[in-house]
């Protein structure tokens, strides 16, 4: 016998799983316990157009559910997509009781707990729901904000050199660290860099598995910011073992600062169901999402070196004065390797947030 | 009853209550067991010119002493210095068996297990050495090096910025670390700092218990390294408040980069007595202690900001290349307040360390 808030934790466990292959849809996690309080049923949401995770717990679960008590991270959908809705087949399950730890902010899927309640089930909500909505974050900042959840990743030395004078960057931070990075992007639904980075480093901007080099099955989508087309035809980028977006001024129009327009390209982005992006740099266009308040989570790999010159990791994110700085809390600091990694999230400005968002916590 | 390792944990931890005071000393503690394993008396040297830790548990335990252990983290001494030799008081006392973590590796002090050991009395040494020695390490590596110990701190955005593009840099970091800062200042007998920061910022280099703005009874030596002379007349650093040393090129000799001689300087500083040095910036003058390999450790208070621009934390350090980066080895990571402090040791190249500093570890 497991309690519902032990079921929850469960949950959320399992729809982290998904990360990174379920996008436009957020990652859900589902448990079924029957009469008793013991688990019948168990599932995850893994890909798009896959079951949804109460979908597979039911399955498992079969006429076990009856009578017994849904436990999901995210409020069961309402409406008939290329799945049919799940409040539907709950009800048709015979459950008695819905917990619920987030409700469905998108007014298209939400609604299944009224269902479920109308048809005379028992739903509770709010349940672990700063733990479940944390582990949706770029899902669910994507929707509130109808743009995907930019995170900034960054590599640099303790004096935040991202490059030595001569322009030399390999390697800055460790293997274990390089690794970590290729984790992170397997958990994203593009990489996106600039045209600079392209030109001096031509990195492929793909997940492998860097034990043996092998290419991840899924990979996100490669973007590169490439304002006037200068992306070599030959550039790694442009190889076969990942789609790339090369965007460029002709495409989204410019900015404020006659580059690529990062809002149009986001709003690009969004519409091909990208959530949850990646930003690796370099130090131009990090400014230039930062001065357009399009960052939301900070990664920074930091190495043990000191340079004293070269490449900064951050230029022109338009502040001038130290009252003005960009403010962030660190939400996670870790080892790795002999590096420190730390994570970050911006705080966010009283005109980012609607008042729903705002609601939800 | 305590066993010997524990008492020597003990003793190194009432050992680092000299740490600040007790410099041109190194930090000791001591424990007295008595036959059955009682602690009958506890003491640690507190102050240079004050007694001997092994001479403060002795007069503590009195007669109890006789047939009993000492544990000591340091090699009794066996000189008379401003004090008679330890190695002589614990004969005296009738103690069958000493216990010592780390050896005293001075000619003039050293020779006390020696001396112990030819009037029968048991000796240990080794037990709980690393520890001891971290606790010990300005003194140590200062002896071992013929200067002092140099920590460089600093205190920066994430992105590398001590200050921003219009030079504001009240506050990088949060109060909480500006706190911590004094503690740390309290700990050391030098607080140095470049005229460009005199000249920029006017800063005390006091140590203050900053939630009443009372100053320490013990302050440290003030060090301005001002090749030229340009340290104001009025300028806070010359103030009552604490000893000041304003340094000059006149004074220490050029070193290469035809500023003031920091080895000049490091070894003027030595032989007033000082053994730990907190150097505390600005950028430049940490590059020329860092191109120098004059820095033994540095603690970064990292702030969760973000800048783009202005001053970065270290300039000129001679590093052209990414294989010339400075290494170092996180020892300790900290959340100070809403910061991140890193503590981190420069890895030693082989020609800096003697002989005799390898055998020791």
């Amino acid at each position: 016998m497991v309690t519902e808030d032990e079921a929850m934790r469960r949950a959320i466990a399992l729809a982290a799983r998904g990360l990174g292959t379920t996008s436009p849809n957020p990652v859900v996690g589902c448990l079924l316990l029957d009469r008793d309080g013991e688990v019948v049923g168990e599932g995850f949401h893994a890909y798009a157009g896959g079951p949804h995770a109460e979908i597979v717990a039911l399955a498992q679960a079969g006429e076990l559910a009856r009578g017994g008590t849904c436990v999901v991270s995210l409020e069961p959908c309402d409406h008939t997509g290329r799945t049919g809705p799940c409040s539907e087949a709950l009800i048709q399950a015979g459950v008695r009781r819905v917990v619920i730890a987030v409700d469905d902010p998108t007014p298209v899927a939400s609604g299944g707990a009224a269902t479920l309640r109308a048809a005379g089930i028992e739903v509770a909500s709010g349940v672990r729901r700063a733990e479940a909505e944390l582990g949706n974050i770029a899902w669910l900042t994507a929707v509130r904000r109808g743009r995907p959840y930019v995170t900034w990743k960054f590599a640099a030395t303790l004096d935040g050199r991202s490059a030595a004078a001569d322009g030399t960057s390999q390697w800055v931070s460790s293997a274990e660290s390089r690794f970590d990075v290729h984790v992170l992007r397997s958990t994203v639904d593009a990489i996106v860099a600039g045209v600079g980075t392209v030109l001096a480093d031509d990195p492929q901007l793909t997940v492998r598995d860097l034990r043996d080099g092998s290419l991840a099955i899924k990979q996100p989508l490669r973007v590169v910011v490439d304002t006037d087309g200068r992306t070599p035809a030959d550039a790694r980028v442009r190889d076969a073992a990942a789609p790339t977006w090369i965007v460029t001024a002709a495409e989204t129009g410019r900015g404020p600062d006659g580059r690529v327009d990062l809002h149009a390209m986001l709003a690009g982005l969004y519409a091909r169901g990208v959530r949850n992006v990646l930003l690796e740099g370099g130090p131009t266009l990090a400014g230039a999402f930062l001065a357009a308040g399009l960052v939301d989570r900070v990664i920074g790999y930091v190495a043990p070196k000191l340079l004293g010159a070269g490449r900064p990791a951050l230029v022109d994110a338009g502040i001038g004065t130290i009252a003005d700085a960009l403010e962030l809390d660190f939400t996670d600091i870790a080892q790795i390797g002999g590096d420190l990694r730390f994570t970050a999230t911006l705080r966010p400005k009283p005109s980012d947030r609607p008042a729903h968002h705002l609601e939800a916590e």
